[in-house]
């Protein structure tokens, strides 16, 4: 099954007076993860917005929280697709620092049109792409 | 049961592209709204934190977006306790603009030594607020 | 001379590992303050944005951070009108804990039509409603 | 005169409703960029804080945005020291999109005793550090 990988260091400016990473920080770094993603499959969200006008909100985020993170935490991103629906996309997310295992998160997004808000169909080229990477 | 209740505004800079709400900044607002539910409790977390050296980090957080949240949205912010472990609380947090539910979520935390990092168990003040909370 | 006065807490989450606040955290609810402020003179910048293609971004700002901000600090924003030009409007932001003063700064921002990206002139409404605050 | 150049991609999040980047965004990107600076002396920020007990708060930050940054663009950032003081450090940022300048600011830090919040002078390594990278 494929995987998408990429980098992130936490900062200072990422944790808070307990020392530790703040959670919002790092759902942060998980949108940018993912729109890097898509990126990486030909899908710049700057031109699904601007141009196609099209939206890709979470409706479902499911994360465990396992050790937390420092500033300066080299941190592993990882996704996978769980579920390709017809409206729909779920993965799942891992973040490690070397070998251990911080958090996970299960995302579920889904298209919507930016004029209207509704959910619709995934548009032809973007569900052969998720599906092809998913087969890979 | 009892609930605690505070609002929000949503901003401009809480918000993206597609125009509506930023889920992680969501996340920001939720983390402030615990925080002054603790107030409320009785327990500040700068003390928490500076002079009795607990911290309160999130284990576990599922989210549920229902309907998009859009700038200069007034949205209440509900706590209710769900569950009072020994060394964990989990609370159910509704965020509503007038009837409307915009998002939920479970949310899970431990308290923690901030000199180990490692979970202890409730200090007696702090279950003792929280289960007349619950119990109110 | 109109000043234009607000409060907001200082989070938990918005401060950082040095326990103080971060101030990239200070600069969003600044963004904020701005926004209430000019909802308060009757233009939502959601009506501003969406309908009228009006975008006011900010071309200068200068700050002097005076004294450390901690968690739970309740901090009083005030804005003043320094200069209303034809097509900007600078402002004075002081930002006080009780007497104390942390922190002030100068903001330039600019009317842009969000169409071309470009400057405008201040559109008559608008710039009635400032030149009234500012002379009140 | 010896520079610190590092990149950094803005994301979907860092930007607005207006499609242009939300400027508290940049100042966390600013933040980030210079604890990497800082790292790049051989001055982790982590340890200045916890083993030194040294903070860097900014205590002036005077800047000029020229151009709007948009989401995917990539945005290279450039430090130069304009001052050493004894207990200050004034440096120039530059933030360009290829070519072109999007905008520029001016920060002067102070070195602090995070155990009084007072001001400290520069420590012997961390000045001959910094007067070395002025200096090459």
């Amino acid at each position: 099954m494929s995987r998408f990988q990429t980098v992130r260091t936490l900062t200072f400016g990422d944790c808070d007076p307990a020392g530790i990473a703040y959670f919002p920080s790092y759902f942060h770094f998980l949108n940018g993860v993912m729109e890097e993603w898509w990126g990486s499959l030909g899908f710049s969200w700057r031109e699904l917005i601007q141009k196609r006008r099209i939206g890709l909100p979470t409706v479902q985020l499911d994360t465990q929280f396992l050790a937390p993170g420092f500033m300066e935490d080299e941190l592993t991103f990882t996704i996978e697709i769980t579920t390709l629906g017809s409206r729909s996309l779920t993965v799942r997310h891992t973040v490690t620092r070397g070998e251990m295992l911080l958090w996970r998160a299960t995302q579920t997004i889904v298209a919507t049109s930016l004029d209207t808000n509704g959910s619709i169909a995934w548009p032809d080229d973007i569900r052969a792409a998720l599906r092809s990477f998913q087969e890979a």
